[in-house]
């Protein structure tokens, strides 16, 4: 009798790690969990992302593809100095940069959204003409939070101010401060409410530059990711979302790099945002790791 | 250095109430939480949805208004005598008539939908014109239930024999008996598994009438709002009840005062139907009290 | 003083099951829960669907039908040997037989897919051209799974190769391997993805058979049914699916038997999946039970 | 093949209750639910207590007795008018009288302590010198609760007014205010914090007479019984509990009527107080119902 | 900068597997949950109590050693035929007996308690003259259960009659029907209702034989181990378990190998179960691999 | 009619704190959530443990002291810089300075153990003698964690350096590395698994200095105080901890300020864990701010 012994995870289920001395995908996991101001356990998601992707098959009938025909590696999770944020962004940073510069697709799962930061700047480093599309329910464009500068509130403020004018587009939006939503239209593209109806606009407007895709799990309604720390009503579907995604990788959008950030698996005991965050990360990878 | 200690849900948070002689707006919580047959807990909704305030900001990007804007004072939950009806519902009505009678804009937030009653006599006393336009999955329009009368299940009834023929619009009603679904058409205006689209046509009938708005939370589908005593499938979404919201605060409806019913808190681990009270509650008072 | 005394569930609350000495329904609960791969707890479903009945009128507004004008009688759960699953199937079979052959609808409650295969042989037994309308996010047409014939993965294949080519119409599916997609077309109808729009088609190739409906809860969108063992995002929504049901009952689809499988009421806190259920159970009754 | 189906409950399992044309003991619910000031919930116990009794054997190996040997009938719930409660007390009395005068051992199943006041009334009308055993976290002796003379927290106030001095026996208490527990030693006996080793002094003192007792499961320890309302810290355990309950049923105690009160099942999501209240059901009835 | 990535669980934590080519101690998973009557889940036990060992350190005060210090070996989890006990119990025995047969110490983690069976069997063959010490709540003693004879409830049973008269010693026990009690004395020793003082007289019986050890996590009282199926009120504490693991592993017993079974994690929201189980396993490596 | 409305917790319900010009007792919370590894939560502690406060009464049985004697204030939480930890302390130490300063009994409700680290730095300038008594599972006597000096795993490795030898009394400790252990006989008084039996001890080896008293909820065991972050098995009961307390506080022990760190109350559905820590602040109050 032959004996087989659990693995884990859809995303390293069809060969093991070994076979491929040149990927061409890396998942990542940076548990960051700091700066929330409400409430914390996005530490939590990248453990509980690849649990809840045993419920999925590995193909995907929209992209007619399977994770078999991608080489895939499941890198971990970084450690990360608890409590001290700037040493944890620099180790997101050390971790993120050599499997870009060797041209990989990178994705990782946040983690809060200030993950975001390193990351960004890891692309940018090896992508200079780097744009940044944004889906979330939040501006994320304050300049500081609560007396802190790198904060989850802030990140978009910072890619902004290193990508420059013309280089961040942020779809999905719904809620913010009266100054932060002055800012679309001024340095930022910003469609409060909106995405997948903006996409042939953004296409034309990033005009084939390399994409960063930072997807901040709440931009959809709470209905359907309500594991997450601050659940905006009123957000979009997941079947825009999805659509969304196939818009992209239909159309030739050339996206580098990509996160999943703020799933909270505590607060949904059906763990079904972990199951979609688990899809969304099938479906980047079989339709960006090209 | 300069300390800073917390104060209690967004509704507070901007200014202290003592900078407001004359409030424009206020709001009062009223746990009453005795009559229910199924499920009890709304007596946790107020402080519930104070505390998800927290995940919002002040601004509404749709109406483009700030919390700061609105001389709004937060009252506070009144104290009920428990387990007795009567004296309960005199508390309630003793608590909202002044504020009424000053011509302040009341928002009340349940407990059960029984707190109505009290709230729209108070009106109707201040407001002899009065309609009430009812958003609700159920009839509510039993004459008595499980033998008694003064019951959430009976608070339409009531309020139609006090207000009049003609003068009660019940929008998005699915749930009732045969006897109560004959009633539309007959005493009074139902528009079953509608909103939206019936707006203009109850614009018309109210004919510029003061307008008591009763929210009952499970009209929305409880994918929106798991967290209610008498989860009914099939409801709007929260972008059709929001955009109803948007479309009387800009036709010039006379909301003078309104209630949010039946959240319960402790069926929705996710928060999410708290943080969506607390957003309705802010759009109300953004978009009623100006 | 009269006192009454509770009895349970909305499915037996308007008559005494002694009234019928010849019921047209029969509900019935099959608490099969063995071959699942993941999550398990199907087994209370059927008690906890009974239970939430409560929350719901005997009268539906939409088919303007009542509880009370059905002889239906709640046969109760069948008994199954724990951990045997050929003589569970064996038990089931025997349970389901009778009702069937005595031109009684038989509405059978999971439990896990499984169940659906006795209730298809027998129903195939006493109408040899029954065709299965077949509701689900997954394909289930693998030939074995984890080395077993008799699985909740495999239990489509199986009804195939009982009812025949062109006789089994698969709608709502969205998640499978790749060979087993391929099968559409090919032995089997399916339509991925669609329900509501596809039922004209289905109707035009069913002729006229006895249909057996089995409905995995699954083919709705997790947002809708959170309780269940293998949420698979994008999916449809209850306004479609009650769409689909007053579509089918409306146009004379002549459905024989139907069952309602894989709920898992532990996996949902809000308890709205129940009630979801007992609301799907109580317009297939009033819908097919003529 | 020969087919069962499920019963409910272990308490009308052995035997059906037609079996007992004049039983010895009766099981009744009485799922008041009214007064509490905290959480409620105790209105679900009497179901949750049948259902987890399943998880018991009907043998208890510390008296080796058997369900079986006890002529038992399970009466259900009494439904009571919602939201009334001195209609709600009439109905519970005239629920439990008829049991009572035809000298059968009733165990009642709350609901709030306040179903303990009828039952009392009841089994003093039937035994005018009767004495009641209090075991509770709680004085309740309070004389009015927030303005309500009927309250959970002033049953046993009014239970000393009617049976009188020296007819009260309360044991395991450890949370009141500083005027009632000056009233311990006054009008009745008190030994706060303990219950086992006062049991000897206690039978002296009730010379025979016969014993209502009244079970608050908060008298336990929380770590024991979560599942409650106000729980209070630093209580006994159940393996004290149950001694002192294998203590009276051995040294001919004449223990004519019980109730075990405030258990909330939905406080313990891992149903282990709804499993030790039916134990405690279960030994009470195989210890005092001979 | 060097970077760390994250490894699963405190027993592999210290050394990489490859370190040993002779490891002293076995770690197995067997997540059987097919035959359990009440609640499922335990399944997912292996899982938590690895994860759940995170919070624990690799160091035992009371028995001053630490996991570094022992050759362990974590095998994973083995993967079963889903609901197909007779070949599901032949896999676990395939898997345990080359580590019992080469002189490990093995220990495995259910599932459910018919887990034992196969791996008493597999002990029994390298160790002719075995003898179980049982740990349970329940005397699981039956010789069919819902008409199966592999049962979690009749696991000591077919035990029983392998290793032969007076080799089984079953300790803690407080539910069984009045015959399963009735063998105590006969065929089989028991102590119901204790352990730690019965040591010293089970030691002088085993006579120095090498010991079966299998745990029940439900021989705990539930206030310790809510994470279980069938919770059995007024057991024993967490420290009266400790205490005899440490009195058996400095009195020279001689355990060959170890379960530890029916911890079900999601009926223990705490997750203090999972954790109490990840100790109980790290104090039976340290005391038993010597 | 007069009305009443609700004010929040236990610790301010009796008289405003207006009414004290010169306080002699302090409640502060400080919910510091950023160093730890395993799970966050700890903010949410002061607010539920306020919230819970009014399951309890203002009266004391053991103390036979009441609220109402004790000047109190409760100052709210301290809010802090997210995410930035020196930052943090600072300002925990200058919301706790001028307390301690002015001789008041200062009582904080952490937060994560790291929260202890600037109080004791406070108390200790103003106590230059100050000895700590350190109830808790774990030693916290680390030099770093995950490369971190400051950690709730190292505090009270600073504490001991700030007090020098022989100030620091650690007793319930059942957690740590070997290292850790060796310094309990060395630089510090280490009572494993010990509490109420060492005080008469401690007691004698304090020779009158002022205590600072901190609290870890993890001292107790889990199944008394299941919402923590690293629970360990095999802990105190609350009767000892509370007769631990009851000794302190009759003993004529100085405690000049103390904490309790380390409640979760998401890891607590029955709640009791904040009741709990709701009762410790209680007594503490009662018993040491004399």
């Amino acid at each position: 009798m032959e004996l087989q012994f659990e693995t884990r995870g859809l995303f390293i289920a069809s060969k093991s790690p070994e076979s491929y001395p040149s990927p061409r995908a890396v998942l990542l996991g940076a548990p960051l969990d700091t700066t929330v101001s409400f409430r914390p356990g996005s530490r939590f998601a990248p453990h509980a992302i690849r649990e809840a992707s045993y419920v999925l098959e590995t193909y995907s009938p929209r992209l007619d593809r399977d994770l078999e025909d991608v080489a895939l590696i499941d890198q971990g999770d970084v450690i990360l100095p608890l409590g001290n944020v700037p040493k944890s962004l620099e180790t997101i940073y050390a971790a993120a940069y050599p499997h870009l510069s060797a041209g990989r697709f990178l994705l990782t799962l946040g983690g809060e959204h200030l993950v975001s930061l390193p990351l960004i700047q890891a692309a940018h480093k090896v992508y200079p003409d780097l744009v940044l599309v944004h889906l979330d329910a939040h501006t994320d464009l304050r300049t500081s939070y609560q007396d802190e500068s790198l904060s989850h509130a802030t990140v978009i403020y910072h890619a902004t101010a290193l990508l420059g004018k013309g280089r961040v587009f942020s779809l999905g939006i719904r809620s913010g401060t009266k100054e932060e939503f002055a800012l679309y239209g001024e340095r930022l593209y910003g469609a409060p409410y909106e995405v997948y109806g903006k996409l042939p606009e953004v296409l034309n407007l990033i005009e084939g530059r390399p994409v960063y895709l930072t997807l901040d799990i709440d931009v959809l309604d709470p209905a359907y990711a309500p594991g997450t720390g601050t659940p905006e009503p009123d957000g979009i579907t997941t079947h825009e979302l999805f659509r969304s995604l196939y818009w992209l990788a239909s159309h030739g959008v050339k996206v580098v790099s990509a996160d999943l950030v703020e799933v909270l698996p505590a607060y949904d005991p059906s763990g079904r945002t972990s199951v979609l965050a688990a899809k969304i990360v099938r479906e980047m990878l079989l339709g960006f790791a090209r």
